[in-house]
């Protein structure tokens, strides 16, 4: 199944794991990550449709994701999130925040008035960062 | 530990089950559950906090209430996060969403610009259906 064409728009990708496409939001103001469960014949609306190996290896990694963003950038909390009233394709927003950041405390969906973008580098080395992530997370 | 108090403002208490209050959103304009995992002497940030049985009963909950949203009101879609900017202690919404409801597509976080109550019938009515839910889930 093919990624929605406005995540693959928005994102860049930066990997995948056990059936979860790991994005990254392109809009630099704040790290933001976003996964989605594809399966070769079908996508998923809803979080409670995905096989029990999926789920779980979701909630590893929006956990891994989390501790990452709270580790490696100045993110304060953690917002989690599976909306899709615009996107029907289920995918979990994992969003690092912080009480200075540019649209703080709102959510970051309709907030962000401006947008940033990431160097080549950076791209770069958060994908290293990533792919060491899954490592560590088995 | 205890509530955080805007939480306990802006709730109507349900119920409990696995050291999760079961909460229900005073604002009738959505269905909106809000789940707050609390154990005598802790109360927690982010979901990777949780041990793993609070996470395990967290998902079958969050999918639950998902469900019941889905078979019980006319939503079309479920919209589950933990935010957290406003209210640190973890707590994880689950709520109902319709094309013609009063924000959509918009998240209903600060977007929601009227409010409507529960009569004591429709939040007993609630009552019970959630703790026979609790029943199914076993």
């Amino acid at each position: 199944m093919k990624l929605d064409p406005q995540l693959a728009l928005d994102t860049h990708p930066i990997t995948e794991s056990g059936g979860i496409r790991i994005l990254l939001h392109k809009n630099a103001l704040v790290p933001w990550f976003v996964l989605v469960p594809l399966q070769a014949d079908k996508s998923f609306r809803e979080l409670f449709e995905l096989p029990g190996d999926v789920r779980e290896n979701l909630n590893n990694l929006i956990d891994g994701l989390s501790k990452y963003l709270l580790q490696t950038t100045n993110s304060q909390k953690i917002n989690t999130a599976a909306l899709g009233n615009v996107v029907a394709q289920l995918h979990i927003h994992v969003i690092g925040r912080h009480s200075l950041d540019a649209c703080w405390p709102k959510p970051v969906w309709g907030n962000l008035q401006n947008s940033s973008s990431y160097s080549p580098a950076q791209l770069l080395n958060i994908k290293t960062d990533i792919v060491d992530l899954l490592d560590e997370l088995g």
